[in-house]
């Protein structure tokens, strides 16, 4: 049995925060798709849940987390339902929405982070555990709504939970005290996010039209 | 190792009517996207059995049961290909058809319950471990023919079997032997799906058309 | 744990070889959907080495092999970078591209079928392992390129599959040595599947269009 969540307590506050507006996330995209209440439910609980459970299974972690938290199963599928009442008020939170959502990718990045860390998986294991635990969810919900993983196609968003996995195992590795680089990583991750969705700074893309193979 | 089906020997009965009928609903799916007959073969397998394997691994519980079964993989895969050839009969057979899944469906809900009570499991994982092994293998077999999962959009279907998840473990709580448990579930778990699919009743659904996010 | 790859060190050059190729599809694909660098590396990734991950979890084979070998991990994504800036090049490689992707085919194939007979699993089990370890890559590319997978409709690509598994398997068990069964299994199997590519050889197809269920 691993500790699901790090010791640091306002990461805990931040994760219960993500999960909530990753559900809510989820619950829109479910809704653009005309699903019935038991589709939202689903959509929510694996945009919120599932880049841990895809992060837990891929390190052969076992039991799944969720497993041993009914709770957060409770609190995403009520976040969700709840998302069909006030979606009409949504809108107006727009901003408030996305900044919780990049509060929720550094949050989910360091954890995924973590638990490969404690499992002694190589340093690239995880990088890639960080990146899975924070961008997986929304892939899940993407292919499940039957289109192509927006992550794939947005802003700087998986770049930032790679740019956040990289600052905190190199605080780490130069000796940086849990709390002091969890704080740093979180602000420095956090900025570049909102700088990102200001500027509308996206990576280059590759087009390719060809059809031969 | 873990047994794979319960004890009733009616509800493993059931469980081979129910992964053929999946099969055979599986490689109609695959015929409409012109898939060949490995297509049809692999698609077949996948709703039949890919609602036991997804439970499975979220629980770790290996090996995989139909690893254990290999006579599970050639039924389903026989059912599958014999579906190119009576295609053209089956839908005479529409209602016999509708009457096997809808056993399925339970038979699956309990047969996922068990799976995760053995393991000492909490209550919702459970509930949730029944309805991933009822309905997730015809959610893959959705999504690798490119479409929107009908489970989050048709007559009750996933309602079912939560319901028959939750009456199946309210009468264990209560004492009620199994085989009694276990009839009782399933006979009201059909009633209530057939109810349904007679009376079109659906649950409500949650439509947002606006992009935002 | 378990060795990751066979003894045969000609396996383990066309292995690497192959995993390259696949990157390098997988990349294309991406190209495809106009997805950022970040979208191509991840599609490479999961195209490479994404049918030995769902192999080793459906057989519950913890550690993951590519979690142990970072080295792959580098070489897929740097061959699905290097695949944007070379692309204009690579329709002139296409002859070259696909004996390359053939021999990845087998070499999977066979990969797939030592992994489970490793752990003792029965014949239909390293069969499918071997399948699954051959083809799921391509599956899952497809699916997160919101496209029905080709594999399914393709000429013969995941029978060669098969075949090479269930010669492999023959040999095996009339006492062939291993280096010289590896030998006949790859040869026959790669001209089986350039014969097929050649003649346009394709299994046939299930078409059904009726909706009645």
């Amino acid at each position: 049995m691993y500790s699901f969540l790090p010791s640091v307590p306002m990461l805990t506050v931040i994760y219960v925060v993500a999960i909530t507006a990753e559900a809510m996330s989820g619950a829109l995209a479910a809704g653009r798709r005309n699903m019935d209440i038991f589709g939202v439910a689903v959509i929510a609980f694996v945009t919120a849940l599932g880049g841990g459970t895809i992060r837990d299974i891929l390190l052969g972690r076992f039991p799944v987390g969720w497993t041993q938290h009914p709770e957060y199963v409770y609190l995403v599928v009520f976040a969700g339902l709840l998302t069909i009442v006030g979606a009409s008020y949504m809108r107006r939170l727009k901003h408030v929405f996305l900044v919780l959502d990049a509060m929720g990718l550094i949050a989910f990045s360091l954890i995924g982070c973590n638990a490969a860390l404690e499992m002694d998986y190589p340093i690239v294991v995880a990088i890639m555990s960080g990146m899975i635990t924070g961008i997986s969810g929304g892939i899940l919900r993407d292919v499940l709504c039957n289109q192509v993983p927006v992550v794939f196609r947005r802003e700087l968003y998986a770049s930032v939970s790679l740019f956040a996995c990289i600052l905190f195992l190199s605080l780490r590795e130069l000796g940086v005290e849990a709390d002091i680089n969890t704080a740093v990583t979180f602000a420095s991750g956090l900025v570049l996010r909102l700088m990102a969705i200001w500027g509308g700074w996206k990576l280059p893309t590759f087009s390719y039209q060809q059809r031969w193979d």
